[in-house]
């Protein structure tokens, strides 16, 4: 008999997640009641929000207590419904956490239709890091046609789609990535002007270099060395959506370097920068404008994308690893099932 | 004969200025030409900016050159005219400087009238340093009925604007200053709901103590320490307009602490903070409504305003150091010559 196979938070990590703080066990599977459906698991999100979920302390979400299944969004195939709204074999997205199977409130779906788009996009391009990128860029960064706009985390499944939005509004667009294929893929797949790798030694001269006439927006989602080397560059009035800081997820501490706060208020009132943080729910009411943008841009190629997929639950939390110091290319995901709609 | 007193940017202070970078000096009085005035400055305005423009690197606005009068807002009467708009006996304020004389473009001036107000309130409460609270707080804190706001600088000229307003919105108003009379003064006299003093020993609890709700706005004119206390109680969707950082602004270099920019940039993503530099000028527009409000709150007592007027241009410089470290108590001003209007 078919068992669920589920990955569960068993203690806190200090710094990098591994299989001591997230273990793998076996359950049986559950039977949906009224109203719920039993879903099968078929690509799991793998995303860097998850890691400050693993944190005791608060954060914009609630953290996953010990002992519960690591949270997640999963795209799933419906093996059986007590709901009126879906039938088995439907196809649907939902936050249904690390697991193969899933019974779930048959109201907290979303519906994923295999011929607009492969299934999986609804965890990427057409999903929360692509809404992430459109509503952030869009309401926050507000790019006008001329402006550069830099991106940390290029290649990353946020980064890779606000470069393209940026681009198809007519914006200079600078992407920042950790590695020279990253750099190579995002100027010549996606069409970004520049690319600098913050590996480099003379990172900061690159990008000053890469940005002759400064930066207007800054899609945030890095922190760090990247920060650092953006502030210098801020032109008047410009525009730093934050959504995300993976260089500081695993900092248990506060470095010990100079005290650079000092440095982006300055630059903040002297060059009347505005900051704001975000998250992609923020912004809910835009969701179905962003699914009919962003399936027309898919569709006829003016937003293009990559995924990483992993095969295996088994193989997630060293995929999570990877994503955490930037070993992916492209949106990660573990395929945890076939999927049936290829 | 008459001459005119100037004091002169000689040298780029490199930490707190003083007289060997300040230099008075002796000049003859100019002679207005076409469509120029000659003025008699009554009172010299002393405002924190004024040190960002002794640096020779950039800020918002263009530096003093060395050999220039030092630059700075005026409440002054009309000696000579050779503008249609403007007699002899006439009050305004304007961009003349650090001098007892000065000839001006006719075009360049602004009308006070002596029955609405003391002629001096045209350089505080109902000039620059009001405008910059009134246009901050509304367009960019939006403070609610309810919220909490924290005022840096608490009782300044720019500080006592703002907590009084924020009261008039019905919002809970705590001060930050430093010193017990400040404090005092902005609970007592303007009925600010606490005040905690910068310089305890256990200032970030104090703070705390008086923020039992966090903070929806905080109003930031000063950096350093107070800004530190405050990120760890900034609530969600909170604002923080940016108009200064008076206690930056003798720092050469930057202090070796720890590193508190990922500290605040935590909060930014986790509370999904705004923030947002700007200098008064960004909002022109406003300026109008400004001074038919504010009128209209002074009048009735809603707003209440304190100066600080330090008699002789010869002491100009002296006052100038006083305001750097917070000696002043609510707006400074030099008085250059008898107040006809008085």
């Amino acid at each position: 008999m078919e068992q669920n196979q589920r990955i569960i938070l068993v203690e806190r990590p200090d710094g990098m997640p591994d299989e001591t703080h997230l273990k793998m066990e076996t359950a049986a599977i559950a039977e949906p009641g009224e109203g719920q459906v039993l879903l099968k698991t078929i690509y799991l999100s793998l995303d860097p929000y998850m890691r400050g979920r693993m944190n005791a302390g608060p954060s914009y979400a609630p953290r996953v207590e010990l002992g519960d299944v690591m949270v997640g969004g999963a795209v799933s195939q419906v093996v059986a419904s007590k709901h009126p709204e879906w039938q088995a074999g439907d196809f649907v997205v939902t936050r249904s956490g690390w697991q193969s199977y899933a019974v779930v409130d048959g109201n907290r779906l979303r519906r994923v239709d295999p011929k607009l788009a492969a299934i999986s996009t609804a965890l990427g391009v057409l999903g929360m890091p692509g809404f992430t990128a459109y509503a952030g860029l869009l309401n926050i960064g507000k790019p006008q046609p001329g402006e550069t706009v830099v991106v940390a985390a290029a290649s990353g499944a946020v980064g890779q789609v606000v470069g393209q939005i940026a681009k198809l509004k007519g914006c200079r667009v600078v992407g920042v990535a950790g590695a020279e294929d990253k750099c190579k893929y995002v100027v010549d797949e996606l069409g970004f002007d520049a690319c600098v790798n913050y590996k480099s030694d003379d990172f900061p001269a690159q990008l000053a270099a890469a940005c002759p006439d400064g930066i207007d927006v800054y899609f945030e989602n890095v922190g760090g060395r990247v920060l650092s080397a953006v502030i210098g560059l801020l032109n008047d009035f410009s525009r730093m959506p934050v959504c995300g800081l993976i260089a500081q997820y695993n900092g248990t501490e506060l470095p010990l370097e100079h005290n650079e706060l000092p440095k982006l208020m300055r630059a903040v009132l002297t060059h009347r920068v505005l900051i704001r943080g975000f998250i992609q729910s923020d912004f809910q009411a835009d969701f179905p404008q962003f699914l009919r943008d962003m399936s027309e841009w898919v569709r006829n190629g003016d937003v293009k994308y990559r995924e990483d997929v992993v095969q295996g639950l088994e193989n997630a939390v060293s995929a999570f690893q990877g994503l955490l110091v930037g070993r992916n290319r492209g949106k990660m995901l573990v395929q945890v099932a076939e999927d049936p709609s290829r």
